[in-house]
């Protein structure tokens, strides 16, 4: 090993023994497709950041390349794409693949789940990553938890909602166990991509349509055409990403390679929320100067949803066993940590927040 | 280089490249000095991680050494032993140094400041650590975020409180900044290391004591003599670690042992958290088991805090035009985050947390 070589390298990236490796461990190259387009930026920067490090920790070695959504694959067939083998790797959010089997809604947010610390205590301490494990591995997949958006905004209404009985009817574009919720509330739950979103807000085709947060919606511009802007989405209280890489590649990985992966996704995990909290302040400032009326849910709808959920889960508890099992897991775990985040956390954030309002 | 060899070692410790380094790069033992007991096992696994991982990420060739509070170096010393090159590098809490600059304060949680994520925010996204970093380099130090504990608990008590005028006169074992803010309201604060917390409540020499949250101060015992516990901490509302390196010796590091550092300290970030969200709910329940009487604060006491701490902010960046320049960032991003956070994510967290004790 030549070590002016190794120091020259080593000061232009902060790589972990970068050139050492040129020598010893296979050049590969992959492909990581993403569920999100480039202009979802945080989100984004998730796929961007593992390629990035992997690179500098590998010393170009283990090169990914990334794709936004749709460019080789589609936005919701990220899941597909990696079992196969059609690429190597995907950045996603499970909870597009309720479809495929309602369990993945766990591993992203739960509707009236647990907020971001509450379900990564229930991943990472509580037996959450160990049930997703054994649920990616029916689908092919290894998955490691990629980033977060913090609780959403419930959407953008064209028309005000003063109790549940303006939910009746609504047109209402909402993705996952969301729509199911609405659907028992009363609405029509449509999915529609992100791109005709607008369009069709404009146009009156649906009524309302929630997407992200201030950050991620202000670019899309949806307070042009629809003025109120609803608080919180209560079927998202978090969102967490995973990185999916398929199994056999994943398999096949040297070590060092495995655990580059694990650092750049752990990486990104404050990173990504950090980005979330410090836009969406600013975001929603614009907004509101622009036009947005910002609304909270009705009392009535948040408890009408409250039971929604609740029937909706128990049911589905019924009839698959596999969701029944993480249920019984996630519950008493979401209870417990409901229960102690009243205490601390949320008696001073609620004292300080309003404190300072004043 | 032996290809086998290097197979046969990634296998053992998921480390990145680990063998490759072992021709390259130099053999150097260091020292961490923690200002936390090894029982404080969730704070103290921060400074383990760190030596464990940079361990496996260079082949054992950089090998650290930790050192429990009091072992090589006392507990609120850790500063000076690293500035002074003693060890090379410390775990701390910098609110620890506010007696040197009260500048210090707000790296680690500021009284009535923000949250774990607000804080985040501040230090990645809105100015905190190059602030910090500036203020860190008049002491010799570089610096590392290095996880955080949440909103902490408000302490054991003897004696019931009912209103602000219980806290008159009251002894209090309370650290930091908010030792100034009880005095404010009339209490004599002290500050009495760990160990001698429990025979003092006991003895009645204090009244009351606070340390760190459910998890960690069921161990301590102090809830069979003192068994008012309150909450919340408002002058700890999060409580961030730091790796702090001696500035010539972390200039001294080849960039890849510098990424190792980083790297390891950035896992122990969404862990730490975890693990205390994790331990809490279920250290309290035993706790109030065992006899503890769980406590909010009187609204009157929280108002008289919030005015005394502001007071005390103002005076002290009076005083020292450090703290205020970085007092003229922290305010305006708290009052911000406080704003956006009552609309999504508290909005969120109150109907949730309460509808599920229904």
């Amino acid at each position: 090993m030549n070590r002016r070589i190794l120091l020259a390298g080593a000061a232009a990236v902060p790589a972990l023994a970068a050139p050492a490796l040129a020598q010893t461990l296979p050049e590969i190259r992959w492909r990581l497709t993403s569920s999100f387009p480039r202009n979802l930026d945080i989100l984004y920067f998730g796929a961007e950041h593992v390629a990035k490090r992997v690179g500098e920790l590998t010393d170009g070695r283990f090169n990914i390349r990334t794709f936004p959504a749709g460019e080789i694959v589609p936005s919701l067939q990220v899941l597909d794409a990696v079992q196969n083998g059609t690429v190597e790797m995907g950045q996603t959010a499970l909870y597009y693949y309720i479809g495929k089997d309602p369990s993945f809604g766990f591993f992203t947010s739960l509707p009236f789940g647990g907020n971001m610390r509450q379900q990564s205590a229930w991943m990472r301490r509580g037996g959450g990553n160990e049930l997703c494990a054994e649920l990616l591995k029916d689908y092919n997949c290894h998955g490691i938890l990629l980033g977060e958006t913090g609780t959403q905004m419930g959407g953008w209404f064209r028309n005000e909602i003063k109790s549940v009985d303006d939910v009746k009817g609504l047109k209402f574009r909402v993705a996952g166990m969301g729509g199911q919720i609405f659907q028992r509330m009363g609405a029509v739950p449509a999915l529609i991509p992100g791109t005709d979103i607008y369009p069709s807000l404009e146009r009156g085709t649906i009524d309302a349509a929630e997407w992200v947060g201030p950050y991620d919606d202000e670019k899309l511009g949806f307070y042009r055409v629809a003025k109120y802007y609803y608080a919180p989405a209560f079927w998202e209280p978090c969102a967490k990403g995973h990185l999916l890489i398929n199994q056999r590649h994943w398999d096949s990985l040297p070590k060092p390679y495995q655990a580059a992966l694990e650092v750049a996704c752990s990486e990104v995990e404050p990173e990504m929320i950090a980005r979330y909290d410090h836009g969406n302040p600013q975001a929603l400032r614009r907004l509101v100067a622009g036009g947005a009326l910002l609304r909270a849910w009705p009392r009535d709808v948040m408890q009408a949803a409250w039971r929604a959920t609740h029937e909706v889960i128990e049911e589905t508890a019924g009839r698959n066993a596999r969701f029944k099992r993480i249920w019984e897991s996630y519950k008493p775990y979401r209870d417990d940590q409901f229960q102690w985040f009243r205490i601390a956390e949320n008696s001073y954030d609620n004292f300080a927040f309003s404190a300072a309002a004043r």
